[in-house]
């Protein structure tokens, strides 16, 4: 949760001269999202998310999320999507700060997915994949696994730190993912944040994603592995294989996985597991006390880590 | 901001079964309110604000908040309404929390009042005070000025310790406030918080008050004391002489003030930088380092004592 940046009404009604939108009725500061400030926006044209980023997001990567979202909304694919200024802009500024207005996605995330959830998510998932086909911009992911080693230098006293002997096993990891680490597999745009926070839900189905904020260009099944990790443990640290298979075949109900991508799902969900330890325990050592947004805990993610060094083949039979 | 309660789609859906409201299609925790933890709540009958209540408001206390809000609301005064259950109960549980769920009040708070703002401002408290007559229900001013002298007691260090020399002044001040402080101006059901935050324009035209959870029972007067000291003072610490009096004249184009009570406006002015400054000193010793809200700043209304205590005419003459 998180308001970074404050906005007077006389800032707001200069971002809004731009706009198509009216006046605005309303702003109100949403607890939600780590890395930019957003704001319910009420104008008389409707209601909208105000999002500033704030330093932890690229400036340079803003237009490929921006024109992300406007090219899968145009293919169907539930998000918020931006509004454009009368000159066609999508990216704005305001307090000195890049912004962007974006439609109200409607739906509520769950906090404790069951199966069928889980279905619902990966078919959400694969839609999202089909719908970013042949979108012209791309992104490197800056978090895949060709970075992780680096991210791991220098967190060595810190993992010791979270629990004795971590930095070891966490290196023996990194040689073995990399080892391992398939190379060609079908690739696209891929969310790469697919968390039950993300996700939204009407009725029981599949309603929108949001937070693309991490969408990069990588293969289909690590963000596939990303979910499994998200979406199918248990509270007390154990892995739903109910939940997986429901997820998988939710995602084969829009696009069929290949032997390749399949077989490859283990080493991913690792990896996945490796990607989100590492940020976590990057992010635990670097909030300061006193900083008013309490960092995740990164042991949930060494927990994770720890199932799929014991059981390789978990996410495929359990 | 703040929400310190996390409320699962199950709970919600759980409250909202007590309600003719249908069923929930989004929540969001909304970054609003230091007593309590506030969640914009979209249901299929519309918008609405869902508030849970957290310790440092008295349960005993929330039946006059509840119905207070609702009498004003059913004679005109723009606030949010609380919504009744089927069984026509305002105040609800959930999470095992105190809640209640109120009604959307659309408005933008404005950050730096000019004296039209002011004059605004004062016509609606004016008319708070005049819809909130006849209501029934009573609560006494646990922070008046009977209270400031146990307030302060035990906080001399603490008021040392951010200017030297500063408990000796702010005795001093209180027993002049319990001599001059006046027993016999008109009362009735009061605000108490009337801050540029809790205060809503539409179009430059006041459009409603929130944040009900300090009124009580008190003199009018007072509560048009703690306005010129929330709206009148500029960022530099001066006082706008225009804007008190803008506020003072709405406030009469509804209700008009006997000669006691405007000349009673200086000593309640110097007693209400008290009360905030004596609540700010006691915060801002109480809230430990990485709590997630950032206590207010004592020493602002410390320079407004200072303000009054060197000029007692101040907000009559300028």
């Amino acid at each position: 949760m998180a308001v970074y940046t404050d906005i007077t009404d006389e800032e707001l009604a200069g971002l809004l001269a731009d706009f198509d939108l009216g006046n605005a009725l309303s702003l109100k500061g949403v607890a939600e999202g780590v890395e930019n400030s957003n704001f319910l926006l009420e104008t008389e044209a409707g209601r909208y998310f105000l999002t500033v980023y704030e330093r932890r997001v690229r400036a340079d990567d803003l237009p490929f999320f921006l024109e992300l979202l406007r090219w899968i909304a145009a293919r169907g694919f539930p998000s918020a999507t931006p509004i454009p200024d009368r000159e066609g802009r999508l990216l704005k500024e305001v307090r000195g700060k890049p912004c962007a207005i974006v439609s109200f996605l409607s739906g509520l995330a769950v906090r404790r997915p069951n199966a069928a959830h889980c279905r619902e998510a990966g078919a959400g998932l694969a839609r999202l994949h089909l719908a970013a086909q042949g979108f012209p911009l791309s992104r490197l992911n800056d978090l895949g696994q060709g970075a992780w080693a680096g991210l791991f230098a220098g967190l060595g006293q810190a993992a010791d730190g979270l629990k004795p002997g971590l930095a070891t096993t966490i290196s023996s990891d990194l040689e073995l993912l990399a080892l391992r680490w398939p190379k060609d597999l079908p690739s696209g745009v891929i969310h790469a944040d697919f968390f039950p926070d993300n996700v939204f839900f009407a009725n029981g189905k599949f309603a929108g994603a949001i937070d693309f904020y991490f969408a990069c260009v990588d293969a289909f099944a690590y963000d596939i592995a990303i979910a499994l990790n998200a979406w199918c443990f248990e509270p007390d640290g154990s892995f739903n294989i109910t939940s997986a298979r429901q997820l998988v075949a939710g995602y084969e109900s829009h696009r069929k996985l290949s032997d390749l991508e399949r077989s490859a799902l283990p080493v991913l969900a690792h990896g996945a597991a490796m990607r989100f330890f590492l940020t976590r325990l990057h992010d635990w050592g670097a909030t300061p006390q006193g900083a008013l947004v309490r960092p995740k805990d990164p042991l949930e993610y060494e927990r994770k880590l720890a199932v799929h060094r014991a059981s390789p083949d978990l996410v495929l039979f359990g």
